[in-house]
């Protein structure tokens, strides 16, 4: 059984080709992110990832979690695993150094977590949420939550956890009924029951921050009545040392298709006295606060994505190198040769590379454009790249979640009969994959959240931008004389024209006929994010060309990023117009159809 | 939690419209088989189906099989369901009436298996290879071994497998390594191991008939020196009743992803003494007798799709109708509505819907032309019949068991988090349907099989007569003035088009670059598969029409028809035009990357 191996030479390139660090090193307290600061942050986060989390990656999977009365308990080895990850520092490389943090730029950080999730994503959501508590506080929690709190989150001695969904609220924030009740010295006495909560409870830290939705009393009703309180599960006394138990309890765990390790948990707040918990911000304004903390949930649960589709990558290739069955077709008086030399694996295999490395580039130019929107000194440049970041938010999360789900099945597929075998690992990436589309909101309300909000409410603005970049790449494809290069710009430039017309046909329509359009929201997801990493693997082809001519002695690898950039155009590039089709045709099938018919 | 039921009138409206059940009844044997019969057939078949399996499935699914050296116990209520199965005389219904069989033909009882397989997969996997055992001893056994094993295969009291796979022999028969060496009184003595043999050990009936591929001592190498061997648990004495166990064992079960309540076994044969078997036919056909069989399972794996396809269809609508979850989008002060009412969840479900109509229909398609290839009088008829089975089995095994898969995800999509939990039931068919397109072949196999064998070997003979029925329907289409048929019209004919396009692609490069075309193999089988189901949709979207014209008052599910036809058409028709270009273009990115590189 093989471990996870980071991918550095691939995440190297794109820093180096795709994302313009130079700019990034300008930015306020970045100028020290140097080529080797980077080279050493990515090295010791992969040997990390692989001796560390990666073998515990099955363990977790077998045992999963073990509920009490008295708390949960994770699986052997984690306890050891989360202490070394806290000692390591890992746990703060992104958050602000003010509090403890170590200000390492998105885009580095965002490589780092793709590790984290290829070699463990169970273990990867516990600082995944700690980290989402953190940024609720720091962003809008008051200087004496930020004091009592932040530091001990940051340096990982804490967890945090966040408490949205209810039995009758999933995607519906507005129908949330958790109750908090003023009490005199400030604080409020919490009740209500919340399901679905990640690392809910578990025996890995000392003290568990659950940031809470709740209702006050007077409260209008709707999502605009919605408040956010900070409720730990040791009240935390003045001189920073734990008090009391508070009133929030783990009254069960989910049992799960995937992320068996992670504790999915039902929380019971206020049973008996009322938990004691501390208002975030003002009240009636917990949902505003929450969405802006969300897209940071929603950037890392699209790192799940990435970091789950590589290591079933990982898994298949070293399986394909390894299995000998048949003949190579073709090949006269061919002995029995490894699968990897069939061109039906080849294809698959080329399928998850090539789509791994568009959603890894993807995330990365995200990544980037998140540390321009959060540091440049010009608010113009801000404001651009978060127009930027908010559209492709929803792509990075729900493209690259829908790719993981198929990749991690042809991972599957890969390997045959044994991939049904749970001790072969393969399809426990398949059964992990299978949330991360469905939590942080489902592909489907990313779509929605894509074409209304960040296209349809500007005009289309900020996507023409996009595509403009993308006929830049187009262009200078086309001006190539090179064969694959010829063969990418063939398939780009009607991959451009079906995006354009998609995103004609939802400026005009969502305004008149809302439905028609939001019928069509999740292709035209999966068509975006389809150009998308087409545009990036070509202007990554083009860079690889560039060096090629410039007499770079990296040939093998470059001539690999050509290949796999025109894989990517000819077998998945090439579904853009029949995605555009869909987009713009296909709401009268599902919108006529009777329920009682259904 | 919903049980099961069948979908009585969909199966009808296949029969009465796509099938020439009139043909049918003309065949020999099948003059009883009276539209009432049909329907008594089916309406018991679905009452079985949903009271006693159904419940079932998720009962096998948590305790799977228990696994001792004596032998293995299935899941609680799986004896007495297994009684009642046989008792009913559904074990037996389509196999030959001269050994105690029915001889319902294969378009009813594919509609049958359908149910089993919607209800209880895991189940229904028992007879399915009990059948297989008793085509191989129909098929070339000598009258012996007919009468010694089939009677009792038939009724149920034994059940039947097949044992192929060894480890190092998955895909690849020629590797088979099981020897079989011949005895005094004309019996072999047979050694070897087998893995993956489905209910190769199990409590559900008192003896086991194993069909063995193994090797003679002079046998060549290759899959010309394998032969069929029957294997009993306990061997049969002369008057009929059981006599020594013989030396066959199940030495472990898997542990898998899914189906949990079929043991998948390991096969120990001849570890003592050596097991006693039988030669069935000749020495060194056994891979061409497995291979006559092999269509029936593969037909049946198809069902198997199809089945599930069905049921995360069903309970996915159960839970949309049921949640309720924020107002209606585009409807002014609406309040909360169920999810059935949102544009994507209603998509989604259109997707399952159509899907799975589409491939149900094509099953019975094949059906019937399995029913005129093995009994019309006329050879050329029989023989037209065979061919166009022969090139639609890979369609019906693989492309409705990726489709199943898909939609199964779907389902787990629909129920958002709680799709997640185990205790939903809607991951259960992820998991069945995962090794669907693994198991009798995976896609890749199918697809190999398909534009070699299939197509390319004949210049695309009977695919060209396929295209021309489609045609047939498009002109059809193109002639009414209905809207719905018009865009379904538009959507077929660019189809069929690509289709075309692909498959002189496959006929001109199969004998000059067989790894080109290969590579273009599974997209292939996806576009004939999608292209096969637009087709038959269409042309039942016309005789709703037809029958609306004609003032039915069957108004709503005729239209429904109609529109589940057309979102076919633009969401999933549409997409064949891309796969025809992967299939013409695709080939150099497969197979121009090094092994190194992958």
């Amino acid at each position: 059984m093989s471990e996870y191996v980071a991918p550095l030479k691939d995440m190297q390139f794109v820093l180096d080709e795709l994302v313009d660090m130079d700019s990034i090193r300008q930015l306020p307290e970045c100028e020290e992110i140097s080529t080797d600061l980077v080279e050493a942050i990515l090295d010791e986060a992969g040997k990390f990832a692989s001796g560390v989390l990666s073998p515990l990656n099955i363990v977790g999977d077998k045992e999963g979690v073990r509920w009490q009365p008295e708390g949960v308990t994770t699986a052997t080895g984690w306890q050891d695993a989360y202490n070394q990850f806290v000692a390591g520092g890992w746990n703060a490389i992104s958050c602000e150094p003010e509090y403890g943090g170590q200000g390492v730029p998105r885009v580095i950080s965002t490589l780092v977590e793709e590790m984290w999730n290829s070699a463990n994503v169970s273990f990867t959501l516990c600082p995944m949420l700690t980290r989402g508590a953190i940024e609720s506080i720091e962003l809008r929690g008051s200087d004496a939550l930020k004091q009592a709190y932040l530091p001990k989150l940051i340096s990982g001695e804490w967890t945090g956890t966040m408490n949205l969904t209810e039995p009758q609220a999933g995607s519906d924030l507005a129908a949330i009924r958790s109750r908090a009740v003023p009490k005199a010295d400030g604080s409020y006495s919490v009740h209500g029951q919340k399901i679905f909560i990640t690392y809910g409870e578990h025996d890995l830290a000392e003290n568990i921050i659950h940031l809470v939705l709740a209702r006050t009393p007077e409260a209008p009703e709707g999502v605009k009545g919605i408040s956010l309180f900070v409720v730990p599960k040791f009240l935390v006394k003045a001189d920073g040392s734990l008090g009391a138990r508070n009133d929030v309890h783990c009254v069960s765990v989910e049992h799960k298709l995937g992320i068996h390790a992670s504790p999915t948990c039902v929380m019971a707040f206020g049973d008996s006295e009322g938990a004691t918990g501390y208002l975030v911000g003002e009240e009636n304004r917990g949902i505003e606060y929450m969405f802006i903390m969300m897209n940071a949930a929603r950037f890392s649960v699209g790192l799940e994505g990435v970091g789950l589709a590589e290591r079933a990558y990982q898994r298949a290739t070293a399986y394909a190198r390894d299995r000998v069955q048949c003949p190579e077709a073709g090949v006269k008086g061919s002995g029995k040769v490894a699968i990897i030399r069939h061109p039906d694996v080849r294809r698959m295999l080329m399928l998850m590379k090539s789509q791994t490395e568009a959603m890894r580039a993807l995330a990365c130019v995200v990544g980037s454009a998140i540390d321009h929107a959060q540091r440049a000194p010009d608010s113009t440049i801000r404001e651009q790249n978060q127009a930027f970041v908010d559209l492709m938010i929803p792509i990075v999360k729900g493209w690259s979640t829908e790719n993981a789900i198929n990749i991690a099945s042809l991972g599957v597929q890969v390997h045959g009969g044994m991939g049904f075998i749970e001790e072969t690992g393969a399809a426990q990436y398949l059964r992990d994959a299978r949330i991360t589309s469905i939590y942080e909101g489902t592909t489907g309300i990313q779509a929605n959240d894509l074409i209304g909000r960040k296209i349809a409410r500007e005009g289309g603005k900020t996507i023409g931008l996009v595509i403009t970049r993308m006929r830049e790449v187009l262009q200078q494809l086309q001006q190539s004389t090179a064969e694959p290069l010829a063969a990418i710009a063939k398939a780009l430039a009607a991959a451009i024209e079906a995006l354009e017309r998609a995103v004609a046909f939802i400026v005009a329509s969502y305004g008149k006929d809302v439905r028609a359009a939001l019928v069509g929201a999740v292709p035209f997801l999966q068509l975006f994010g389809t150009v998308s990493g087409g545009w990036l693997l070509a202007q990554g082809a083009l860079a690889a060309q560039r060096k090629l001519e410039a007499g770079s002695d990296d040939q093998a690898f470059l001539q690999a990023k050509i290949v796999t950039a025109r894989f990517y155009a000819d077998h998945v590039l090439s579904q853009a117009p029949g995605l555009a089709y869909t987009v713009v045709e296909g709401a009268a099938g599902a919108l006529a159809i009777e329920d009682e018919q259904l």
